[in-house]
């Protein structure tokens, strides 16, 4: 961080070594540069990232449709985010609200014919996005790797997200 | 994707393969997990992400002082992105805009003693989240593997940015 920075935090937690330092920088890089890049390739087809995610979850769910509950938790966004991006994609023609006869507190996001074809024109552009700008550039070994150091990592944080 | 989707895309572009699926989702969930839980973790401070990110910057600048147009490139925001932040930044008494004699270009983001004490405030606190949520969840080797894995990706996302 800073030069006159202490050695250490208040209660003894030792600040970040030099190789944790640039791991760390490394990672919140590539991680706001991708989104943006991602986002930058979707544009041509009026999409953003969050949105092509949505239409994933919808295109694998049973029937192509999920509860707004549940495509909030597997999208981590809030309910009232979701909501919101739910009413503009509603309006593009990809998406569409429907009850549950019988459930009253279901609640549902369904994948139009429309949200299915885009969804279809649109991966194999994203694939090519994601293989160019990160899988292709890591050899078997480092996939392998980083999938492992990065999956317990992950599972605790949807664990802490979910208490919250 | 979807069981019933192509093996490969249009122009031969392959899927991805199941390893690689796996690594792609987890990535992309550690980096929005973690962004939700070190934000959740900032707020007691009353500072985003991004505001933290700004007072480190600033912080390590000679004099404490980035020119706008260096800050938003060390920050990957947009200018005008920068420019709403930063009034908000002022607003909150943590930073200041300052013009420069003798050179009408350039206009500087300035950290104030009270910027400057807030982060030295917070800053162990955002190492123990940095820690915590990310950092010793990893070995040694780990640490070194996914810096090597990461650095050249993110040069050349920075590289694409920068001609963007």
């Amino acid at each position: 961080m800073d030069p006159t920075a202490p050695e250490s935090t208040e209660d003894d937690v030792p600040w970040l070594t030099a190789q944790e330092q640039r791991l760390w920088r490394a990672h919140l890089e590539v991680s706001r540069l991708l989104t943006y890049q991602l986002e930058r390739e979707l544009q041509p087809f009026d999409l953003a990232l969050n949105d092509y995610t949505i239409l994933v979850e919808l295109s694998e769910a049973p029937q192509r449709r999920m509860r707004m509950t549940d495509l909030a938790t597997a999208t981590l966004q809030s309910k009232s985010r979701l909501s919101h991006q739910i009413t503009r994609m509603e309006r593009a023609g990809l998406v569409a609200r429907e009850g549950c006869p019988g459930d009253r507190r279901g609640l549902y996001a369904v994948l139009t014919q429309q949200g299915w074809e885009t969804m279809r024109k649109v991966a194999p552009h994203h694939v090519r996005s994601v293989r160019h700008h990160f899988v292709d550039r890591l050899d078997e070994g480092q996939i392998t790797e980083m999938y492992e150091a990065l999956a317990p990592i992950a599972a605790r944080l949807r664990e802490l997200r979910g208490r919250g």
